[in-house]
């Protein structure tokens, strides 16, 4: 497991991914940045522990992408997940997507989460065991 | 509501429906059929009832699809949708999906389901209320 | 056709567009609003056609998306989709999806473009025809 | 690089790959097929090279594909994937998907391909160097 605050995700682009423009369709990079955030998980499960024992789930409430250059068929990219700010109702993690050959970069998000309680269906805040879990997971 | 037994259900193929190649994409003429199976439905909320009356599903357990022409971007679809067999554990349905403006056949497949009991999670008969719901929509 | 500067296109939520927690996932909400921008072009097949003549492009570049509601399976859905402002080189679509029974917004989204010459691969201003049949349509 | 005739890609299970019954969706068994495919052909470049040389594509004109358990969030796949069957104009791949911690199969699928010669537009038949480089590869 890596000690460092940013998970590093590889995935190739397939034909599948593609649009008729021959570029990964823009519905496509919420996918690869959903996989960037589950990988994120597993590299820290017990930050995943944590959460599960919360009964917690993270609800994206706003998504801000930028589209910088296209990405084709056979491109490897990367995918960095890091906590970037936690407030105390909320959380947003930053995103970067980059061509692994030249470092470029395809695209960057950020994510906005609320905390919700599964079992009572509201928005909680973000404290105790998971505060104290994700604080020195934060780097803006 | 319609009287026949078999539903057409139209879908107009858009940009990101596609792949590389311009043409729709293998795996999204799946969600195409499974579009036409929602249809199916929706025309017949009594037999809806049935099934949700009866605590069951329908799960596929085998698709056989042959991909005949390539559909493009603009192309208007009409995804056909009959049940064609009913056997005492499984029912077959039959979809085709051609092009409106001059019916030629774009793909065809047929679904073969069995029926699962939800609270039991197994397979159980096709028979009572729902198997007599069932048959006068049989069309081979 | 309509004269009205906002299209609406009506899309049913089915089993295909959820997710694990049954709700429609965050990327399927993207192939939503682009469904909705392709018909916004067509209802404006004249604007369409002078796209096409300029041979240029719209190009996504940011897109800034709410995530108010949790969408479930049979719900009608509305998206509404309008030009909110014409820049000199680019230009942003304003678009929201509505429950259709109770008018409540699921989610909304700033959609930001910039205009490609497609055979010279780069962007150029919105100027000419193009500017001329855009700028009746913008709603702020 | 192998060596074997049969090429096995990973892929783990997440939230957006399921359905709202909380399992992996009809549809989405067929990207991870392809997946599969191409990592099929990333394991053998030279294979790859001469279906370029030769100015062909494979393309898909039949899946039959048995759906045999339920795969849901978390679980780590492999995918299955060898030459099966070489015609004199057809070739058909055998792929299939298991749970990697048991070994259970959870699909399986036959994709029968045509050979297209890509500037003509028509099929061909598969013989010369693209036949002598595939032979080998061919175990039913």
């Amino acid at each position: 497991m890596k000690t460092s605050v940013t998970t590093v995700t590889p995935i190739r682009v397939r034909g599948y991914h593609l649009d008729g423009y021959g570029h990964v369709n823009n519905a496509r990079y919420l996918e690869f940045l959903e996989e960037g955030r589950w990988g994120y998980f597993d590299e820290r499960p017990e930050l995943f522990e944590v959460v599960k024992r919360a009964g917690v789930a993270f609800v994206a409430v706003n998504l801000n992408i930028d589209y910088r250059r296209a990405a084709v068929e056979g491109d490897d990219l990367q995918i960095e997940t890091r906590l970037a700010e936690l407030g105390t109702r909320s959380a947003r993690m930053h995103q970067g997507i980059r061509r692994a050959n030249d470092g470029k970069l395809v695209s960057s998000a950020d994510v906005t989460f609320v905390l919700l309680d599964v079992a009572a269906n509201k928005a909680v805040p973000v404290d105790g065991a998971l505060r104290e879990a994700l604080m020195p997971l934060v780097m803006e």
